[in-house]
């Protein structure tokens, strides 16, 4: 497919990076090793799926892709360092090409991460975009979803719902938030907001083999949750509990070092909502724990 | 999307790896750190460009994915060590999923590659895989397209062209070949063959700085190459220059390793086919030295 040398034109606009020696002018690219524990995370973004590419543009579509990976290594309490990109381009998609890379350096600049090759394809279908992000864990290790225990607090770093309002476009990745976290406590478990609050915390739940309260008082409703709600009619805790794509963290650390959190919290927007305990996901209103669904649909007893 | 969750199903299938301490039920895989330098290479397939799903089948889809990966790290003579897989699935396409990652796992554990983690989607088009490969460098550093030089002497793993009749979907990585012969000889620039012979070697050429004069004669042209012949009225070494997908390796040495190599064979199927001179790209053929275009075709003077 002689249509669009992408690796060229990528080339040709990637300063040189110490990281890395070799450029994407050969078939991989070559980056140094660092000695610590490589984090390597992907995202496939699809048109009509994760953004409609005809009203947001593709600019807009490469920011999301970097983003979204971006909160990935940030899940992980990890440093990002290099993407690889691989996108499947509608026809006569030149300029669509060159815009989604300009949105991918765009989150990739903020975040210190080197662009280091890709591959681009041009195809009868609609626009598919592919980042692998790679990272580095800190010397304090990478956190996983596994370390959640009974007595936990669970911590949220910001409000949650309604993203499909527009913010899911355009989510702030909490790399520095995560890192700063991973310095000041003893994270025992992460994840970002992807799949919905309740749904992301289930997954760290499953991992972690215990169970959780949240209370629904504490749960910080998104602005976008409540103009949502209007719409909906459901209840706009059911969006800040459902709702997907939201990319703020939620985290488990001890009672001691969630006192501490909130004493001299090292990030702003860090919300305790709720406990861990043995089993069982649960939501705590108005006085009584009724089972939550991690679709965060609330059973009714 | 609640539809298939192709990272729970990957873990259930994918065994226990040393060099994963962290599993795919994390945001991100984790690696252990060799110290080597890391390779990095993505490549995305489309339905309809790169395989016609209907035809060949989903598993033969995941294979030549993987196996496209592995050809970039032999290109650089590394060795592959773990692969991320992303996909885009028509709706409906679980068991899709299902053998395409079945056709991943059959390359890469034929390389001892593992397969850490993955992202999948179910949208409206057509199939897409993406896989990312991570490999390391040898002790001897990543072979680069740039160390061509005047003088050297131009090499080919096996026979070319006509691959589209079949050999283009499973091809066989050069991986093994690539580190033997990076063991036995000074390796100045290599690449594979996916473009094309005269494509790829001009790739060197480019990265190089220099040129080189083919011998007609010398070239391995396939079998394959020989009955397409017949069906497009082409010569077959034309067949042998220009088609693309052969996935064998193109690299130059210096004229004393190359004598080396053909007294003393490390890997079968080796062929001279020609030197680099100072510039351009030439065919020499019936004694007369004639331009020859990255397409393939040859000027006539």
């Amino acid at each position: 497919m002689p249509e669009f040398d992408y690796i060229a034109w990528l080339r040709s606009r990637t300063p040189a990076d110490p990281r890395v020696p070799v450029g994407p002018g050969d078939d991989c690219a070559v980056l140094a090793p660092s000695g610590r524990p490589l984090l390597v995370t992907t995202d496939l973004l699809t048109d009509g799926t994760d953004f409609i590419l005809s009203e947001v543009g593709a600019r807009a579509a490469g920011r999301k892709a970097m983003a979204v990976n971006l909160s990935d290594i940030a899940a992980m309490a990890g440093v990002p360092t290099a993407a690889v990109v691989a996108v499947a381009l509608p026809a006569g998609g030149r300029s669509v090409g060159e815009e989604i890379y300009d949105g991918i350096r765009d989150v990739a600049d903020e975040f210190g991460v080197a662009v280091v090759g890709g591959d681009t394809n041009s195809w009868a279908g609609a626009l598919v975009v592919a980042v692998t992000l790679l990272g580095e864990a800190t010397a304090r290790g990478p956190v996983l979803r596994s370390g959640a225990k009974p007595g936990d607090w669970l911590f949220v770093t910001g409000p949650v719902g309604g993203s499909i309002r527009g913010r899911h476009l355009t989510p702030t990745p909490r790399v520095r938030e995560a890192l700063r976290l991973h310095n000041a406590v003893d994270l025992h478990a992460m994840i970002d907001i992807s799949d919905g609050l309740a749904a992301d915390l289930n997954h760290i739940l499953e991992e972690s083999c215990c169970g959780a309260v949240i209370d629904a008082a504490a749960v910080p409703v998104h602005a976008d949750a409540v103009e949502l709600a209007k719409a909906t009619g459901k209840p706009p805790l059911a969006h800040a509990l459902g709702d997907g794509e939201d990319f703020e963290l939620v985290f488990t650390v001890s009672a001691a070092d969630g006192e501490r959190l909130l004493r001299e919290p090292p990030v702003a927007g860090l919300v305790k909502i709720g406990e861990c305990v043995a089993a069982g996901l649960w939501l705590n209103e108005g006085g009584g724990r009724r089972p939550l669904a991690p679709t965060g649909w609330v059973h009714e007893l």
